[in-house]
């Protein structure tokens, strides 16, 4: 075994190992993959007494391949509940995975963690690569309607219809009934407009540094004119607007933002939006903008209240003692 | 400000800030560098309540720059602990402090942690850069003494002398009579043999998953074979042999091992063979040698235990109630 590490591919490979095991496996080991009903597992990984699994599929609406984490908590109850967490932008499903340190208490709460990429991959459109808020990793969990990215960039019925429908069959144990919903920055925005688009879908609804009211920041402008048709349909993708319209369950909505967070003190995520947006609706006094003194925008604030998150999850989605 | 980001340097800044807030400070704000007596300070990030700096300074036993990062806790007392934490092949200081999570945890006990490089850089000697287990990456925390490498790799020195020196001028602050030292894989080896070779000057030592008698190991044969002149030389690099010539304190030594890691399977840690060598000795029966079912060698690993491990040190370098 010894011998084929020393080629440099051998060496190369336990690099990635070392940062990757997952990788590693598939780099020399690609009969470990494993077929399910739905979707390729491509390495189990135990951690916090449960198991991240590395997951890829064909995905329909997208019209490409798919990976993403799924953290199964140990212990788990019969029906599991299940909570997403939509990463921001550049990110894949494997930056929370590895750095949000959500596992410890999901695994005490008995609740799965879905980490599904932020895009679509490799449909080679012009310009798709260029951009690092724009194209691939920047699908703002919308459904395209302007060529060229129509038909291929639907990251909403990705993440409401598609992903979720294959979860249920590969995971006969998780609970479909309860779902709860997270995410971070341009995830952040995915997590309450999805709430918001789909009352009672979403048992549980929270943010870390969400782009609140994307038609009002240059991120949110610069994806609507790329992936909109029309300026009309803005405001169905922005949490400020939907929560006007809202009609449904009220759990409380809770956001934390770092006072140090430059995206913040850009007016990218405007949080004080929702909050204003929700006067006099059926959230007026249930959004709960947490400001966060002096924390940025990076894993290292995401950490630091990932255990208020999914304690908040916990709340609507388990019997838990919190 | 956002015209700026529309240019591709901007761009890549901004996929750059969104990982490592601290390059982009450094990439966008070269001005923010603060200069201490000792080193300079590129980045502060506020986690767990307390502040993860990036630091750097000229090391003249490595004849190099050299990166680390420090965590800093929230409310530590008059004399804050400090806790080494050496990482393992490949790995730099960021590694561990992005992924282990040991901050909760620290900032809970008022523990300073320490995350120096694994390796001197950018010495350009031939093939430095051709090996993931040799050169770059790879100090193994010995003091060279073979050409080309003598004179240039000195981690020993380097973590045991020098980077403790100018920790206590930049912190003040910082208790030298109260130091633990913990680590992963070659790190877990460094941690093991710089507190055999130097007993009282670390209070608590623990390792996860660590190369625990490298003189039987293809990884120190390589390393060994490499960086020192004669093979007398090994021993004094062997936490199997040092153990048995040691005289001192004797603090639990805590050891994490995943059984699924498959450089546990392949021989490269034997971790039984420390337990074993401890046998009859001052040690004996004070290696607590725990084999975690079916975990790996990665960070995923690591985070799982870290709360064990920084809990053992804080029982051995604080009044923490356990």
């Amino acid at each position: 075994m010894w011998g084929r590490f020393r080629s440099k591919l051998g060496q190369r490979r336990l690099q990635i190992l070392i940062a990757y095991p997952y990788q590693y496996r598939y780099c020399l080991h690609p009969h470990i993959f494993t077929t399910h009903s739905t979707m390729n597992t491509t390495a189990t990984i135990k951690t916090f007494g449960g198991e991240l699994l590395k997951l890829s599929h064909d995905s329909k609406v997208n019209g490409c391949k798919m990976d993403l984490n799924v953290f199964v908590p140990p212990n788990a109850p019969a029906k599991v509940p299940v909570l997403f967490f939509l990463s921001g932008l550049t990110c894949t499903g494997n930056n929370c995975a590895e750095k949000g340190f959500l596992h410890p208490f999901a695994a005490k709460h008995g609740i799965a963690i879905v980490y599904p990429d932020t895009s679509p991959r490799g449909h080679n459109i012009p310009g798709e690569d260029d951009s690092w808020d724009f194209g691939s990793g920047a699908g703002f969990y919308l459904n395209a309607t302007k060529e060229p990215y129509k038909g291929k960039y639907n990251m909403y019925q990705y993440i409401s219809e598609e992903l979720p429908a294959l979860l249920w069959q590969q995971f006969p144990q998780f609970d479909k009934d309860n779902v709860g919903i997270t995410g971070h920055s341009m995830g952040g925005h995915g997590a309450l407009t999805l709430f918001l688009k789909n009352p009672g879908m979403y048992k549980s609804v929270s943010a870390f540094s969400p782009i609140s009211n994307p038609k009002n920041c240059p991120w949110g402008d610069k994806a609507f004119s790329g992936y909109l048709n029309d300026k009309s349909e803005w405001d169905d993708y922005d949490a400020s607007e939907l929560i006007k319209k809202y009609k449904g369950p009220t759990p409380g909505i809770l956001i934390d933002c770092g006072t140090a967070d430059n995206f913040y003190t850009q007016g990218q995520l405007l949080p004080e939006n929702l909050v204003a947006a929700s006067k006099g609706t059926e959230f007026d006094g249930k959004v709960d903008l947490r400001l966060q003194d002096g924390y940025d925008h990076s894993y290292y604030f995401i950490s630091t209240f990932a255990e208020d998150h999914v304690n908040h999850a916990a709340k609507y989605l388990t019997a838990s003692k919190l």
